[in-house]
């Protein structure tokens, strides 16, 4: 029990701090994304609070929700704040995704501007290989309201190394490990999302060897880092 | 009369402060933007004084004039400063659209390239269902001086869900209960703005069916935050 | 004397002051603008010493120079640093036109890239219409080392009411009555070098009568700020 | 034996400073992006460590190399970190341009996009000519894990003036006669790839006489600076 406390205790103050790479990296306005993160070895996850501004946030605001989304009850000392509008679609990806350990949702500019046309990213860049191992896919328009968007997300992402899926005339989710790996993922999707529409502006990007890609990605998968 | 009093200051405070808004989302530059709020109750407003920096803004500052734009007598502390050269389309809105709690001008970049075509902002995002219920409409072109433009924006509102007009060669003016929501609107007028401009610059977005642009507009508008 | 050294004390602490505007607004990388202040009554200037970090300038750090650009003799405490490498082109602006106090020169991108193709801009927004009376002109392509690009700054400006001029494959160069002026116009150019291009890249932007345009143009030079 | 550890502390300090010039103007995401340093006299190297974040870095963390990136024998205070995983790439340049003293690689937005097209930049504008002295080059797709990357960075600078290549699908090198230079290569890349870039869009841009070209390029390396 004292455990399960520390964790979230651990995972509140780490999601709350990585709002803030959202707005330091352009990825949000206004409180337009969050940020969750799961409570390892726990059915449960913690997300921003609904509407609050990224200025205003601190650790105890962070909402603690079960997998299914359900504000838990007080006994972990849960703000008198609904969660996230998100929280469903972010929920249904922890069910079932277990090896995803956090989940974001933005609106970033670019990754938005392809999925207002519904079109992937193609692989282009060398970053994008190492970190998306091919294109970052397209996932159906869906309804906000029900599982719908949850479900696009997982069907999409299960079916890919990307760990980013453009959900159609909506915006970039993205998956990760751990919280912080899942707000890596969004700036990188926005990164390479801003790079090829601006290569794509003058001419036709050279496409990369699929061999090629799947040589960046394994190695950046295993090497990388310390 | 204390109460008055009291109300005033709150205003003042309030849209001072909210100018920051204006300058931390890059929607203004130089002077050219203002923020106004209605003094509830009362036939009285609260503006931006004229052609003073953001940086140079404090409460006191800020002008107090009865909804035909005039600056109210000396009994409320008005600065001796002139108020922005656009309160008159500030006033003429107060006076024609009584749910209206503050308006904000300015020239953001992507909404008034729009402006300049003359070309309302398709709705293709879910975002832009959220907040603008449709289409970011275009209002006419108008000289600045007499009530043209405060007419031009209350025609074109008065028959739309969007809580922001595209001014004709001119940009973007926002309503909304109050000052603070006049301000968001005008940060996500720019935000769909500079997406939708991105995403139609390499083909045409994908429409979304007016019915579900009416269905997330009503659960945004009823649902969303605390 | 006193007089002498106050003023140009005075100026110095302006021109100083007003580079970090330049790099707020985004109008210069590494060291690639300058700005500079006629010291009034005097045939004598300040300006920037050439390859200094905006973020090391100090005021007396900046160079005084007669009206050729030569640095004044050592009474006026001059560093020992050469002025900018544009300095003649300021130079030849002050003593080519009386009225003008300040000169900007930058390589801002927007409005350097309508240089590049030596194309002016069009006044087709009422800002525009405001600050310019009319297009932002383009001036001749000029090497650097003689009097050829303050002759092309000088010819262009005197037949025009816009006080920025884009010389050609190069940037554009702004005048104000005083360095403050000259700097906002410099920010108000790249700002509609950028909305007008923006617009332009989804369609034509719709021209304003040019009667229009005066009558802006007369009113904001006459009523706007306080 | 002193005066190389204090070469080495020097250049640590200065190589991990540089890079808040890189967040500064833009040119890096997250952790893509990396500053060496030659210790001069010496067959040693100064490079970020892999994968940490720059709010991080420290000067104590930069990883002394041989120039064949094998970190150094414990006797320089290495710290426990693996170089950075272009680490071979920045020793290729040392061992083989002499005359270098610093490398800079980013995956900066426009350059990238470039890059990714496989189409160097063009010289149309003045501040091209002075700091490239023509076109900047594009080197051949070069997959990371050999000498490969090197290689065809060398073999492209060495027949340019330009200090900066884009390699191909990849991103921009730069070189410099020290790290500092070398940031100054990749800001003003960015820079004019981005200004290159916007003018494109909208038409043509003038090109510029090679001769006048040369004389820029001339006159800069020269005269300009102190």
């Amino acid at each position: 029990m004292r455990a399960l406390l520390g964790a979230i205790e651990r995972i509140r103050s780490e999601v709350c701090a990585l709002h803030a790479e959202l707005t330091r990296n352009g990825l949000v306005v206004w409180t337009a994304g969050n940020v969750s993160g799961r409570v390892p070895g726990h059915e449960l996850m913690v997300i921003k609070p609904s509407g609050v501004s990224y200025d205003d946030l601190r650790p105890e605001l962070m909402v603690v929700t079960d997998l299914f989304g359900t504000p838990a009850s007080g006994e972990w000392g849960n703000p008198a704040l609904a969660p996230s509008s998100d929280t469903a679609a972010h929920a249904y990806v922890y069910r079932h995704m277990p090896e995803v350990g956090g989940v974001v949702h933005t609106h970033s500019t670019y990754a938005t501007a392809w999925a207002a046309r519904g079109e992937p990213i193609p692989c282009v860049l060398t970053m994008m290989g190492d970190e998306f191992g091919g294109e970052i896919p397209v996932g159906p328009f869906a309804l906000i309201g029900d599982d719908s968007i949850g479900q696009g997300i997982v069907a999409t992402l299960q079916s890919s190394t990307s760990p980013a899926v453009l959900m159609k005339n909506h915006g970039p989710f993205t998956i990760g490990k751990d919280a912080r790996a899942a707000v890596k993922a969004a700036v990188m999707c926005e990164e390479v999302a801003k790079t090829v529409h601006v290569s794509r502006q003058l001419g036709e990007p050279a496409a990369i060897d699929p061999a090629l890609i799947d040589a960046l990605y394994a190695r950046y998968q295993n090497v990388y880092g310390q």
